[in-house]
């Protein structure tokens, strides 16, 4: 296993995760600042005492995968060269998230390499398991995509969706390793902070998985938005649905429940969940409830947004399409 | 003036604000614990070298004014007893927020006091400031109504509103001075947690306040749900409306231009506010958005929640209660 | 394997390490309160779905050893029923903790079993691991002397300390699961608080150990203090010691070196430790410093307080007592 | 009144404080950078409307005095032209801070105007008062100094300093507006982090004025360290103190009590203060006890870096400096 791009916060919580597991076994990391040092001089906690190195192409030692962690644009190439050597990779950026070149343009810009679009699947494990078995390139989701769609999943496949209001809160880990306005705790701390708002590039990527969880609704839009909360990791995504019909509280706690009894990562809860009880773990934690007062549908999926909203869920793919057990090192 | 239950949060503030106020003269501040205590030793920080004693109505001291700060239900009995001794009161629990009280026995059960209810105002300043002036007893709203409310007042009053999503975040001084789970920093730390899903009080107070605003909608049901986030003092109310016809950009800035030209405390930022920006003070920052993709308006409103969300305005309201300038010692 | 006293933040921790040891099985955990709750009801993050139950001496199941976590002199005599059933306890009260009885009396008041004393092994593991593995009673240390001693050995040995300052720092889970004023985080929050100052009970632990180290001094007064900081688990012990001669920058460093280079616990670190590096992990990380300015000796000393402070250390020692791998279940 | 570098931290509150002082008149704040933005866009917390120009020299408003806010050694040339312009300047820097140009260069390098030394006066109000009134340069001291002094002042006086570690922890905006791993929410919360181990600039500057108060010990090394905690504004001094002969509880008392009666800055309390109760004031709190155990004399001192420990120190210089009451603005 390689993990290139482990300098930010997802790469090393990934090269940390996989240097412990027992199934894998991590050879290399690679950054394009602070080579030559040890990953555990930059991130102690996680001890992984490897060097990091550029990523050089013509001398890529012998893994059958990788996790890039790079930002959107940058990782398409390397992906794709990665592939041409034979080697399995599993993307954290947005490159390979959404399947219609459209639509990706139209929020990031150019895509470096559409014709790689059809071969990749979209890595929400609980979605698309089967798919990411046998992937070449898994598109690992978002963070706030994973928290709403884990969220929404069993309502959209119902038809039961006419409308959908997502506000999300992250704690500042979700801000990256970026040093600045957003991040320093004089600033971040005892704040809270809408941002992007209107125009969060994580809107598309839950609608299209959406249109095809109910084809019926190929023009639903969702409003998304996000907020930063003074803690470090952790991720609530609160999710207002207006039922297409009347949702009884008892179909409702039966649809959750039906939808996810086989999921390992995946708990509906019977009261609503702190991000507390998901921090630092692979699991999802859902509560679902019906309004009486407004007839609205409420649905709160707490994650941690490193973990199951990124790096955890990079070798829970990872575990999947190596054949080990899905829950193997991250639980 | 008087503080009577000055032992909690929002009463200790009130005291503190009311003794530094060149205006006014604080002569009193009374608990039903801690008695004999300064209340320089329970809030140290607040500096009031006032002897906590019990609330005696047959020995008051000489006052004009009295800020009530006792629970729901145990405040309307002495906020009766205060008036027949010609005291007037700034009630801070929501016994006198309702109009009508068939809403009030919904949501609260029976009602103490309910031949008081018609003389009540509810204390939103910047909506009922005339009423305010003269009134005996003004009803102070809760803080997330005072952060909803000022959000929502320009597109009410234009018939704007057909469907309305709060979503609030509150740090943990929202909860009071309770020791429990939810305030504990182990717990309530690095912790996000939806709360009270689907029935939280203050629904009704803010669709009381609407209905007046926008009488064309006496039916409109508003969805509110707060969570509370790891910081001390702060309030964010997201609001997600879907207007009756669209609304393009510059009028929506007209709008909360124009409505808030002329007051004090209420601020239209042109990007969103962090909770950071009212910290410590009485001003309510606000930001709206028109969402090109989705059609909806987005309004997010910071108070604190503790100052203009609970004792500054208290303050607010006594400055126009008795002719004093209104930014007075709390600006 | 049992845990007496699971509600609490250290049983709950041994409770939850305990499930997920692959060598060890759980099978109860006990508590005066919450009983008929599941743990994860109570501590939902740690996931052990076991229900809590009274303490039962006569119907004990069949474990050879129990986690016991009650509060000083409570432990004792279940401590006493426990061992003449056969089963070996790690207790993390401070009940056994000190060799001398008079000790013990003057800082906590009557021992409720002084018979059992001198069986009782220190459980700092890496002071005295070939008496823990036989010992019948462990008794597992404060957190703050599990910081302090593994900062302070290798200079005792040496005979280095002529007088020392210990300046401690710790998280607010410290506390415990206590609800009061040092633990809300209105009041916790934006804090440093030093207290019981003058006479905390964690000094006679830590002479008496130093006191063994370096018999040449059985009159070293230990000054220590410590503080509560506004975060949740880590503990920071700094201590400043008045060499009895001048030491050299590179004997200091080659003195800590070879004192834990067999540790797979303890790191000697180039650069101060943060408690970050240690969070929720059995690791102790330590960087000492010469101060040419003032001839003293600086150590820096960091554990995670609930971990290596607490729970994980008595996992290690159970490690120790039942000839499991010493890292098993908590690297 | 101008503030020169109000684009830090230190700068913009001393704007902020300034500019709702009734006695002076705020007209410019400079910047090296963000010049054409006005002070609030950069602080919206502190409602300052004034736009951030370069500092020019040949076209000064018409100004009595200013605040510098510049690093060291950019300081000094500064505040030179600046008193050729007839301008009395309250310094933040170091720069001015050391009588002795010798221990100057030893900690800082070459020292830019050596003889301006003379005329500075060290701007801890409580010790310099008299000086401070006709001063033309007041050289503000370092936040760590003013918390330590205050604590030691009386012991010095009195002789009783045999020798004494200060363990100081403050809160990350004592790090000012830098965006580095120190700062970044992720990285400094959940922490804590010992810096500038046995070497920190602020040592000298205390060891000078303790030699003034005693100068029967001009050999008394003191022995600084720091650490960063997880909050954003306070900052607490551990002294441990080893007295000259034992000092009994009530002279210690009587000693704190006497030293302080009269300022009405400084608070002796009767329990340990957490630095929640100096938060956003230009108090210092202290509290002094004897450990019977270990003889030694133990102070705690406890300041808002931010406010007493820079900026609002500096508003209290200039009301001494100008004649306006000394609380004016600032309490």
């Amino acid at each position: 296993m390689l993990v290139a791009g482990a300098t930010g916060f997802a790469g090393a919580l990934a090269a940390h995760l996989l240097w412990r597991h027992p199934g894998f076994e991590l050879v290399g990391v690679t950054g394009r600042s602070e080579t030559g040092r040890q990953l555990q001089d930059l991130y102690p906690r996680y001890r992984v005492p490897l060097t990091i190195a550029e990523l050089d192409l013509e001398a890529l030692p012998d893994v059958q995968a990788a996790v890039v962690a790079y930002p959107h644009a940058a990782a398409a190439p390397t992906v794709a060269a990665l592939l041409e050597r034979g080697v399995r990779v599993v993307d954290l950026s947005a490159d390979f998230r959404l399947a219609s070149q459209a639509t990706y343009e139209q929020w990031y810009g150019p895509h470096p390499r559409p014709d790689l679009l059809e071969g990749a699947v979209y890595g929400l494990t609980e979605l698309h398991r089967e798919r990411i078995a046998s992937a070449r390139i898994v598109a690992n989701p978002g963070c706030y995509p994973t928290a709403s769609l884990l969220a929404l999943a069993p309502l959209s496949r119902a038809g039961l969706i006419a409308d959908v209001v997502i506000d999300a809160k992250q704690g500042i880990s979700g801000a990256g390793r970026a040093f600045d306005e957003q991040t320093h705790l004089s600033m971040a701390g005892e704040n809270i902070l809408p941002y992007k708002v209107a125009a969060h590039r994580h809107t598309p990527e839950i609608e299209e998985q959406l249109h095809a969880l109910d084809p019926s609704r190929p023009d639903l839009r969702v409003q998304f938005q996000a907020s930063l909360v003074p803690l470090d990791q952790g991720e609530m995504a609160s999710c207002y649905v207006t039922p297409t019909r009347p949702v009884p509280a008892a179909e409702l706690q039966d649809l959750y429940e039906q939808a996810y009894a086989q999921e390992p990562f995946v708990e509906v809860a019977s009261v609503p969940p702190g991000t507390r009880e998901t921090l630092a773990t692979n699991f999802c934690r859902l509560f679902a409830a019906a309004d009486g007062h407004t007839g609205k549908v409420l649905v709160f999926s707490s994650i941690d947004n490193l973990w199951k909203g990124t790096s955890s869920q990079a070798l829970q793919n990872l575990n999947v399409m190596f054949g080990q057990p899905e829950e193997r090192g991250i639980a």
